[in-house]
């Protein structure tokens, strides 16, 4: 098989070869040698068409749009090649041929989908006795396998340091580029975190910051955000880690009503300066299409008014609070300070981070920060894995 | 009223003055000179106290945390002073002034809420008769007011093109740079649109390329589309633009099952090379809470392989074939050919683009592009209308 016009340039094994292949009005059924039954319409068979005419074999890109082909296309003949491909004639001429491990990949049987489902990475709940995945710095910038570890703990758990950065200025780029390009934002490609008079974020300030993810007040949040230590000779200024997810788990389970509230109620969240004026209006927890807690949104200080019906409002206020509550029970907290060389990177749509209030007279305190968007993270990841 | 405290940067003008004040036991109900009678719950009313205790006037953030107020606090004491301002006296010995143009803005009793509804900005649908916004690069250079106009063009229509743009590479970002920062891809910051003998995407041959919007293979598409013409001296290579709002509208009225089928079945896009590999499910239409569409995402050459069950992929089919159809139909199109100077500027969520193939050994052609977030352009649009 010339897989060259593969749409894709993943590979994929043969799990179990083709047996038999049967041709019906609408679908071609195949059976498989461990007996499962996969349908394909014939619409599907010849979108997917791998042929060097229906994709540009320099890019794997489609060139071949089904609109263009009969909606009431036939399939004249089936069989099994010598090599295992599924081999198709078409009513218009075109003749068609799958690989095998391929067409597995694919099938859309309910059994083969229900084994993806199954297979899908599943988020790894933690709370304070998290034993923290700890990178060196070295290892990550040498060896592609530490890398994806790292990437593969991002992903799955959420919340990582790394230890032997180098503490010069800008030093935090060269890692976070080992991922992917740096998102930037208004507070820059690099952003200092700093104790600034003219602050144009809560961050800037000595404050204690609770709980919260960076920019929830655009319409996606960063995938993944880095804190890095340059400088950390100030009193105070202890990092504090909760897992989103864990906390959006415990609601659910105490109090129903209240996650259910979070779910559905969008509240906006601001982020205004002099330059810019940004809102975004958000469930403080998203659910995915199966329900599935898949994003936490939330910082206080960037919140605007509620703005709910009188009924729900009372409601609101209260499973916020809870919400909040749960944030500050200490079976949740991971407290660590971070030392200059070391880095934070956690991914920012799950992890909410604090810091406890310095005291900028004790001593300088300087960490640099950065995004990249989990498009970028799993991109990595599947480039890292092929 | 000192404002300085304002947790926002915006004006709210006097609509109505408070006329009468009643406390209750979970709230505090107003009634405006215009008779419109506001309740606004206590938590609320403290939640949102402005105060420089609760607000930090350098960065108008809120520092108060409402879990930190008792949730039966009570309220002892209310009046209208001589300003017209609320003034609260609440349990704990608090007190709180709120400015009554700043309250309306903000109150939520049912007229209130449908009131700011009504007055959110609206997509006005094209077809083919479209008047082109069109303006010109210099009046965007210097004058804040024609900035302005057509950041509401992009916003409410979605297709504008600048004329008299500086033909030297890379002057695209001078312009771009008037709306916000531009977002990175891994195509870069700018991208060249080019035929090339190695292209990691069809954009980057001389085929035809579809109706379709860029980045469909990330979570967050590219609010902005920008490209600019360098060079124009090829055959063929017409840009085809159609309003994606309008062809979902069509659909939903000529085939509202389809339209379902649309909005509710996630396709995945791909885009990979063999340094990335993105990938993203989501469905062709998306609504937002109140159904109206708020995107489309769509790339036949980007598409992998449906996935849905076997009762549903048909039905999928024929509500794609009729998407694509209707993206076909001459009604909606608007073709034009850019000359060197002139850039399209388009929402690259709603508007599709196409280009027809040209022929490369007919002359050069250099396009140059870029993308900025809608994030960015909501901003700007904000800080200017301030």
């Amino acid at each position: 098989m010339n897989t060259a016009a593969f749409a894709d340039y993943r590979h994929y094994p043969l799990i179990s070869p083709l047996s038999a292949v049967q041709v019906l009005p609408d679908r071609v059924q195949v059976r498989w040698a461990d007996d499962r039954l996969s349908p394909f319409h014939h619409q599907w068979l010849r979108d997917n068409c791998p042929c060097t005419q229906c994709v540009y074999s320099v890019t794997r890109e489609q060139v071949l749009e089904i609109v263009d082909v009969a909606e009431d296309l036939g399939c004249h003949g089936a069989h099994i090649d010598s090599q295992g491909c599924l081999c198709l004639d078409w009513s218009d001429g075109h003749q068609s041929r799958f690989d095998p491990g391929w067409l597995r990949a694919h099938a859309y049987d309910e059994q083969s989908r229900e084994e993806r489902r199954a297979n899908k990475a599943q988020s790894q709940l933690w709370d304070s006795r998290l034993e923290l995945p700890v990178f060196d710095y070295q290892a990550l910038m040498d060896d592609p396998k530490t890398l994806l570890q790292w990437l593969l703990a991002l992903r799955d758990i959420g919340l990582t340091q790394v230890r032997g950065v180098p503490t010069e200025p800008g030093s935090l780029a060269l890692i976070a580029r080992r991922i992917a390009f740096i998102r930037e934002s208004n507070f820059g490609v690099l952003f200092n975190v700093q104790s600034k008079a003219d602050a144009d974020s809560n961050a800037y300030t000595a404050f204690n910051l609770p709980l919260h993810s960076d920019l929830p007040t655009r319409e996606l949040q960063p995938g993944l955000q880095f804190l890095h230590c340059l400088v950390n000779d100030a009193e105070g200024g202890e990092s504090i880690f909760v897992d989103g997810f864990a906390i959006a788990d415990a609601l659910r389970r105490e109090d129903p009503e209240a996650f259910l509230t979070l779910c559905e109620t969008p509240v906006e969240f601001r982020n205004k300066d002099r330059h810019s004026d940004y809102r975004c209006l958000a469930p403080i927890i998203a659910l995915d299409a199966l329900g599935e807690v898949a994003e936490i949104r939330m910082a206080n200080f960037l919140r605007g008014p509620f703005d709910t019906s009188v009924e729900q409002m009372p409601r609101l206020y209260h499973a916020y609070r809870r919400f909040i509550a749960l944030t500050r029970e200490a079976r949740f907290r991971v407290i660590r300070r971070l030392d200059p060389g070391q880095l934070w990177c956690f991914d920012n749509r799950r992890t909410l981070h604090a810091r406890n209030a310095f005291d900028p007279a004790s001593g300088a305190r300087h960490f640099q920060g950065c995004y990249i968007d989990r498009d970028e993270l799993l991109s990595r990841i599947l480039v890292l894995q092929r």
